[in-house]
């Protein structure tokens, strides 16, 4: 093939808050109809107050109504296959887009001080959307379903059986516990066991952190943090023997800074490797069977969001390209759309056919259940020709 | 001279628990005899619980009667003496030595949940005790004033002033404000101009983290963590601007595991370049005059606290040594002492005498108002010899 097939790691859907009314059980309805122009006015003022208001006008300029794809089906392909992408995986969104899930229940998916019946409505409101927009277009479609996890395990093994039967393929779980327990509790095991059984690749996605102050700092702290929060779920789960018992459940990371991974894999090794500096708190990884890399290595995977400069691929060959898929993070201002192959070529362009081949298909190949022949007849036609990236030319 | 002047940049102090009533203010008696038990059962508790038993013994069986130098002040010079050491930084204790400050005023320094005022009851009763134990050797102690800064900026700027006029050369802050303002907040002004004003470094020091829960993966995740939680202050602060404001504020870190700090340092730096991916949220960094790692270079100082292997030392030298302060971490047994010797050979023999120079004394020399001369008779006695750590010995 004279193309490449490229899977995103990292698409963000969700309906306009207004209309997840027609998914949401009719008894939340009330609440939604008193929520719904507060949860709008919100949104609004956090953009006012996070986003720059001239790169967002920009940038939508430049989008034109191809943003709408974020939740119109006919849209959403053709904006794949301008971007040359054959598939994706399905986020929810929030913050900046204006559409997320009712009550809480988006990307972010906070679960301190929430109420958890509320968010468990919202996320199963957004589920069955969901289940809806991947049937217009399954094939390109890797729709993940929303789980607030923490709060009861009965109802999460039940809700990822039913995501699972009707179409989706995976399940994005809270990064901040807070407040409930961490992901070493044995509680989880459930969980742990359904999405072993069904292939259900658990995310967690960048966005949470604890509230902003708005004081001078606040943005390069949180741009500091969130790489933390977002993945404390790694060692909780490695040191937590979670893969001991679990060895073919499967974790991908999403847009948390790519060169913070190589950083915490070999630090959960130095912290493994029995020193004197811990060896007072005794042996704490005794029923580890391998160093926590190798723990990494086999069961956990980083989506390369919209890779836009060679650092960041230099990044990504650090951490082993058999653990990075790439993502555009359409249709987030941050990601690689509306100049996804611009961005492709400034970080990808020249690099082996072999390693573009790791990063674009075969890492999410090995995470997500996939008809492969069928999507290569796509990317036949719409995936990025392998001659164009060949040569790296010089960035604007 | 032939020997290295060493100025360890952590060392622990403190009472045994009952004999802080003497420094306590009377008003507090009642509580403090209500509370002391329980504390002392408590600490008793997590030392059973947290503390490996072999471990524990077979260091304390090597220590002697020399582990009471952590608050008898001739056993202390004595045991200086035996380590090469002339003067050294003195934190509080806590957890392991059974030596806390009352109510709570330890290392650890936890702030969310306490009584503000027997916070700063006990943390007073540690300033004045140290004001003693300084005074019988304030030549070699450079005591630090415990601060719970975050609760009330009068009484901070109050307590610092009186901790300079009475000998302390540095201050504790706690490492986590959770529940109050970050330490971006510009209410901390008044106590970032006294602390320049005075010369008085603030020190954070490892140890805070939130609870941990008795589950399989909890001690790794603390390894993993604790760094995160004592280095906060560090980004609050650069991208707070408050080296702009205060540029001869000086902050230490220690014993905070020498590799996080350059991976900080380098994310710090790129998170202050604009890049696409955080161009949405606006110029962040527009009052910095430098990057990041500027003011990190200026301003901040990391202590190496038992060092024990040349890998530690390999991440110091990424750091800078500028940056650089050994600390021994006596009384601890993570720490070197009592095999000090042993672990500077280890870890430094065979380096060049200006690295071994500037991290043993010029360092803390930028740091602290240091007697250089008089210090240099004692090194001239008692440190160890540079023909000695001149070659690299082989290693048990």
């Amino acid at each position: 093939m004279d193309r490449y097939l490229v899977i995103s790691g990292d698409g963000h859907a969700g309906l306009p808050p207004e209309k997840y009314r027609d998914y949401l059980d009719a008894k939340y309805h009330a609440e939604f109809d008193e929520r719904l122009p507060k949860e709008i006015a919100m949104r609004a003022a956090m953009e006012e107050k996070l986003l720059v208001k001239e790169f967002n006008d920009k940038w939508r300029a430049a989008c034109g109504d191809d943003i709408y794809g974020v939740w119109d089906s006919a849209i959403r392909d053709k904006v794949l296959d301008g971007d040359g992408v054959a598939a994706e995986i399905l986020f929810p969104d929030g913050i900046t887009e204006r559409n997320a899930p009712p009550f809480g229940a988006d990307v972010g998916l906070r679960c301190q001080g929430a109420n958890p019946e509320l968010l468990w409505a919202g996320a199963r409101a957004h589920n069955r959307w969901m289940v809806d927009f991947v049937a217009m277009s399954p094939l390109r479609r890797i729709g993940l379903a929303i789980i607030p996890v923490v709060f009861d395990m009965e109802m999460a093994v039940a809700e990822i059986k039913w995501a699972h039967k009707n179409g989706l393929r995976g399940v994005l779980f809270p990064c901040m516990t807070d407040g409930y327990d961490p992901y070493n509790h044995p509680k989880y095991d459930p969980v742990w066991a359904v999405c072993e059984d069904l292939n259900m690749g658990i995310h967690f996605h960048s966005g949470a952190s604890p509230p902003l102050a708005p004081l001078p700092g606040a943005i390069g702290s949180f741009l500091m943090e969130f790489p933390f929060w977002m993945t404390r779920s790694m060692w909780q789960m490695i040191f937590g023997e979670v893969f001991e018992r679990f060895p073919r459940l499967k974790v991908v990371y999403t847009e948390g800074s790519e060169f913070w991974f190589p950083w915490m894999v070999k630090m959960m090794d130095i912290r493994a490797s029995v020193k004197h500096t811990s060896g007072k708190l005794g042996d704490f990884r005794a029923k580890l069977t391998m160093p926590p890399s190798g723990y990494f290595n086999r069961n956990m995977w980083v989506v390369a969001s919209a890779l836009a400069d060679r650092d960041t691929m230099t990044a990504c060959y650090e951490l082993g390209l058999s653990r990075v898929i790439w993502g555009s993070d359409y249709p987030h201002p941050e990601g690689c759309w509306p100049r996804t192959k611009d961005k492709m070529m400034v970080s990808l362009g020249g690099l082996p056919e072999a390693d573009l081949e790791q990063i674009f298909w075969k890492s999410a190949a090995d995470v997500y259940d996939l008809d492969l022949p069928a999507l290569n007849k796509i990317a036949a036609k719409i995936g990025p020709e392998k001659q164009w990236l060949a040569t790296r030319q010089a960035a604007e």
